[in-house]
């Protein structure tokens, strides 16, 4: 199976302020910029590629407090596994969204395989760290929002090795985002 | 005077690893790739226009540690200021290529800028970083090797504010480097 990330950092390369904020996020860039035919940067192209998610109780946290109408929901309705050793079920208002796991990642890897499916969108930065660790990750779409934060929740934790990233592509937008897609090449 | 930024990263924003190595930046990328015209990404165009330089201690030790040949020297004939409150005398294979500072960066610029000096390299990560509390940098090119390090000495230290960038623009380069180009616009 795929496993692949699509995620917005701060161009210092936080995904979040120290208090787990993101208004940063929202307020980069340059709102009045004409973004032409990619208004969303290429996120929905991405979410039609994926069929399940997999992310940390921290991601989930987050989506939990931002309190999503249906409207909003941007996950359509994939599978999404939430990773929790803590957690046993979900908060009230995700709920029939997602699926609370406190296994093993290459035993979950296994049973999403099993299940026929076939890319997995792996998010939050103790996960991707993870499955880097895991070598399990094949792909990486990084928006850099033009703003520099100075401190907060780094994107990449530590690895266990130095890892090599390949097929290099760039996209400056006009809203002044740049965004990065990489290979990975574990060796 | 225009303060500007050339420096590679890893693409988790780290300038050395935790022991100040600089291997990984060397071994980067596809060796094998066709750069075309541009070998250096830009760096011989940089330095054509620059007509000063300014980095912290560390920096000039690093550049020491490399004991350049007269050939390898990449920095020209440009008159080169090191910032340090405790070394009054360069090391010895830099005498004559660069001058030590130990006053207020402001008084610094002023000085620079009396002598009819009008754009400085600014090089070094707590340099920058100071620059930037500072108000000082009005350009950004970060130039990101192709390589996750999971930790190290960050380009970003801890700002003062958060810092609003413009104008990105960005290149992925064939041998997998990006190079993303800002300006800075403080509030």
């Amino acid at each position: 199976m795929k496993c692949s990330v699509y995620i917005a950092t701060s161009t210092d390369g936080y995904i979040a302020t120290t208090e787990g904020e993101v208004d940063w996020l929202h307020s980069a860039g340059n709102p009045d910029a004409d973004m032409g035919d990619n208004p969303d940067m290429g996120f929905g192209a991405y979410m039609a590629s994926v069929d399940c998610m997999i992310m940390g109780r921290k991601c989930m946290e987050m989506i939990s407090s931002m309190n999503l109408s249906p409207e909003q929901w941007p996950y359509g309705d994939i599978h999404i596994v939430v990773l929790s050793n803590t957690l046993k079920t979900p908060p009230e208002n995700l709920k029939g969204k997602v699926e609370m796991y406190s296994g093993e990642i290459t035993d979950l890897i296994a049973q999403l395989k099993s299940k026929g499916l076939k890319h997995a969108y792996i998010d939050g930065g103790f996960t991707i760290t993870s499955f880097l660790n895991f070598k399990l990750i094949d792909e990486m779409t990084i928006t850099r929002a033009p703003v520099l934060l100075g401190a907060g929740i780094p994107l990449f934790g530590k690895l266990n090795n130095h890892i090599k990233l390949v097929e290099a592509e760039s996209t400056a937008f006009e809203n002044d985002f740049v965004q990065e897609k990489y290979g990975v090449n574990y060796l």
